[in-house]
């Protein structure tokens, strides 16, 4: 397995020049365009890695199908009274829908309209803050404590996140989003700039894989259901406007992100977390799907 | 000229009912809905006045028309850099062409993205705040120096204005606003707010009916240019999407707002201000509209 | 007059080089670009003309407010029922707000869904097809009997014409034709084709511009009313998407065409036609329109 | 097994009158409500059936995965520069991002628009039309050589389908569709009209779930590729705007259409063919729907 997870990073490693690393929120714009590098977990918790797998980037949209769980397991399936479950083949950050479409929700929570109204339902206790009960959660399944945010890439976000503040004042004008709008979007901004390494992301997909059983603890953290509820999501929604392409051509459920970095989840399998920070187009790591791709073909993932 | 008024206003007074005080700004919704007057004046300066014309309410989207010219006179016509001149077939209050249509900016500074776009460029200087131009403006068009704000209606505005809000931040995220959203918005949530009479909208529509000349002082005030540019917009975008059928039925440039007020102006005869709170669904007051048209017809208004 | 009307064509006769004779109709690309001619009738149906005024060209879209005016003729006002008064934001050809506004008829009869719409509501006679009766109205308000169709036009835009072909389904679907698609598309090609000069546009634009009264004949032609409703919308809609900047600009009722010409109508002064077949990029004859502007500047043609 | 399956269908029965039987197109509104039957093919090709599995009804959308794979059979992948790969949250008959987004194609084969253009890919041979090369392809993988069309049922789409006469001229305009408009129509009317029955539905069923190996001759019909092109599509766009929640609720690849059948192909398991024909408003049969759903949870199938 380590061969062939080296030979594939190898193999694609000359597609790290085919995407531009994200300037839109400024601070991303910083990062090293060569970095390449893959972590892996089977169902005996080994571990497989090759490459950049210790380097930190920010979860981004990656964080989209974890907060979502957190919201239903605070409020169960009624999360999806205010964003709904479908695919849309408008861009990650369209607010169009949400005028032309009556009733007036996300169409899904992995788009921005949708992750913003998500977070908005995930509560606050007497002792933590949203932001608090969301790295919490983060730190229980990725096993990992350490886990905080760069502050650098939060403050870029937040002063850069216009198209974000508009879509939440939209969200907040259609009554989707209950509490204040600054707090909301502050506590969506800190989530998206959480860092994480390709190890991180390979035990949260690993804990998807086995439908919410930690295969290090033995017990179940979330229900089966909801993890099913995500998986589905990622397949159909996980890759922006490449999620169709990517289902035909890979076939793992996958959610990336724009700092260049893939949550992969192949069920009943294996756990993966992909880093690359150059993008195509559609803000999808190149060579981070190249290799996805790949691994899926050799190693027979596709769920289709 | 009296009986010719006050018949007409008489004769559809019965219309007041057919429409509804607007209740999207709270404190829109107190407003007795039987009002209805109307003020008018002449090339010399007469003034016809009939029913609840001294009745005070919220100039709104009146306003547009005024702070187009404003930053005109501000900017220039480089103002159009950043705002269209077309009519739009959306509402008053839509994002969508915004991300759909490039390069992006709002279709015209009649609609809610345009003003508030168009009030960014309006200049501070070191004595007067933005807001306080406009209203400097606004006294010396109206030559009534006791208009100010109905601060009820603007904390009305500014505590519910989130679709303004959205537009704003996404005007932001494209550059068309340069300085600060929460600043530009609460200029125009005030400017909305200003409390104006039926006597103050007919000065102003005399003003632009003859081309920026002053009648009470025979001073030019704008140039001809910049009222030919409002006069124009008024007729292909100045009551929301019934700007079409008002042209064929009345003829005559005219911004209606949502308080239930109607700036009109009669090229080359008459300034008319008229007032009457309850609005059709395209937000444009009912009974107001019918006395403006049936006085174009009587007196042979129309343009066309 | 006459030695105004040269030197105004002759200064702007070198924007005839900015524009490109439109393609999409293949037949229409074989037109000479330099081509510039008007003509011009006052109200003693004295004509002005010069330069390429007798040159044939097809009347095109500015066909649109004349078939219009049939319809009405022929159903009163209950055309309104099935197609709307208001401009668009949008293309001339666009078909997204039949499908996105609720409930969906064409916005106004100067777009191609909207004249479709109207020439189907034209009606049949035991004596005379729908096209037949077209061409005689036609003939009658330009007293000009030789008017034919130029049947290369016609065949070439028949054959081409799938995009208006896929709006005339639509409104089919729509059940806002209640004919036979074909035939009503025949006929909407036929029309389009017809040639003309721009004394038989100038012709139409006085008829226009003296609320449907013939001055040669000193009959009425058309009732008052029919002939507001032309003139307000050609000047909310008459010229594409410039129809707002040609109103600040010329401010006289006009409706252009992607042969080149422009019909114009100066309310109580004069009718006019010019012609040149280089268009801008909205579809609009750049030096017909230059030419237009400096006439209304000079002879203080605004209706604002 | 064969408990399983009539128990499952026995609970369900009540939802048939949660729907209506559809009536756009006016012959398939004559279909007796209360119709409910499934077939089930195992890996042994062993066969499972309830109810009015015997029935026939017209195939209509479930044609669409099949006709995608015979024009990739026929052109290889170039089939997607002319249709994407892509779910969108746009109606199954839309129009508008055709003109929205460029450059425009349809987003996928699954709706009118991708399969009206995939259809216009598929050859025809000096011996066979289109129409015939499409039949002959779905009796080889149903091994059912009486499949036929419903000539009334294609009389009746033929007639009233303007929404589709339109979408197909506009991908005609766009230089989608190269042939002959109406005959790329008279296919997509008359291949929606084949009859079919469950056991039908379940044999495709199958050589999809077993990567296009047909169980019965133990010979390859598809390439494997192809197979899990027309999987993922069905996942991620099968269901028309309710993809995303049977994905969730069901997780089996699959696709409906409006006369109230289900082809349903569960990966390396079974094939299944549903129908019952009254409809929810997304235009999927209602207890067809939550027959898949409770075999899926029953049998474990869902691949998420």
């Amino acid at each position: 397995m380590e061969n062939l997870i080296s030979s594939i990073v190898e193999e694609n490693r000359k597609y790290v020049s085919e995407g531009k690393v994200a300037t839109y929120i400024p601070e991303l714009g910083k990062t090293d365009p060569n970095l390449l590098g893959i972590a892996m977990i089977d169902n005996d918790y080994k571990i497989y890695t090759y490459g950049d797998y210790q380097r930190k980037f920010t979860i981004q949209s990656m964080s989209k199908p974890l907060t979502l769980i957190l919201a239903l397991l605070d409020n169960g399936e009624k999360v999806f009274e205010k964003v709904g479950m479908e695919p849309t083949g408008d861009p990650f950050n369209s607010i169009v829908k949400l005028e032309t479409v009556k009733p007036s929700k996300p169409l899904n929570p992995l788009i921005n309209a949708g992750a913003i109204a998500t977070i908005s339902m995930i509560k606050e206790t007497a002792k933590y803050t949203r932001v608090e009960r969301i790295i919490n959660f983060f730190k229980k399944i990725t096993h990992n404590d350490a886990l905080e945010i760069n502050e650098e890439v939060y403050l870029s976000e937040k002063k850069t996140g216009n198209r974000n503040r508009s879509i939440a004042y939209f969200l907040k004008d259609l009554k989707i989003i209950d509490g204040d709008v600054e707090d909301v979007l502050d506590t969506y901004f800190r989530v998206c700039s959480i860092n994480v390494s390709c190890v991180d992301l390979a035990r949260i997909g690993l804990l998807l894989s086995n439908d919410g059983v930690d295969l290090k603890t033995k017990k179940r953290v979330i229900p089966k259901r909801y993890t099913k509820i995500a998986k589905s999501l990622m397949v159909t929604c996980g890759m922006y406007d490449e999620s169709g392409a990517f289902a035909i051509e890979c076939g793992v459920p996958a959610k990336s992100g724009v700092s260049g970095g893939i949550l992969a989840t192949a069920p009943s399998e294996y756990g993966i977390g992909v880093f690359s920070p150059t993008l195509n187009k559609s803000g999808n790591s190149v060579a981070g799907m190249r290799v996805l791709k790949e691994l899926s073909n050799k190693l027979d993932l596709s769920i289709f």
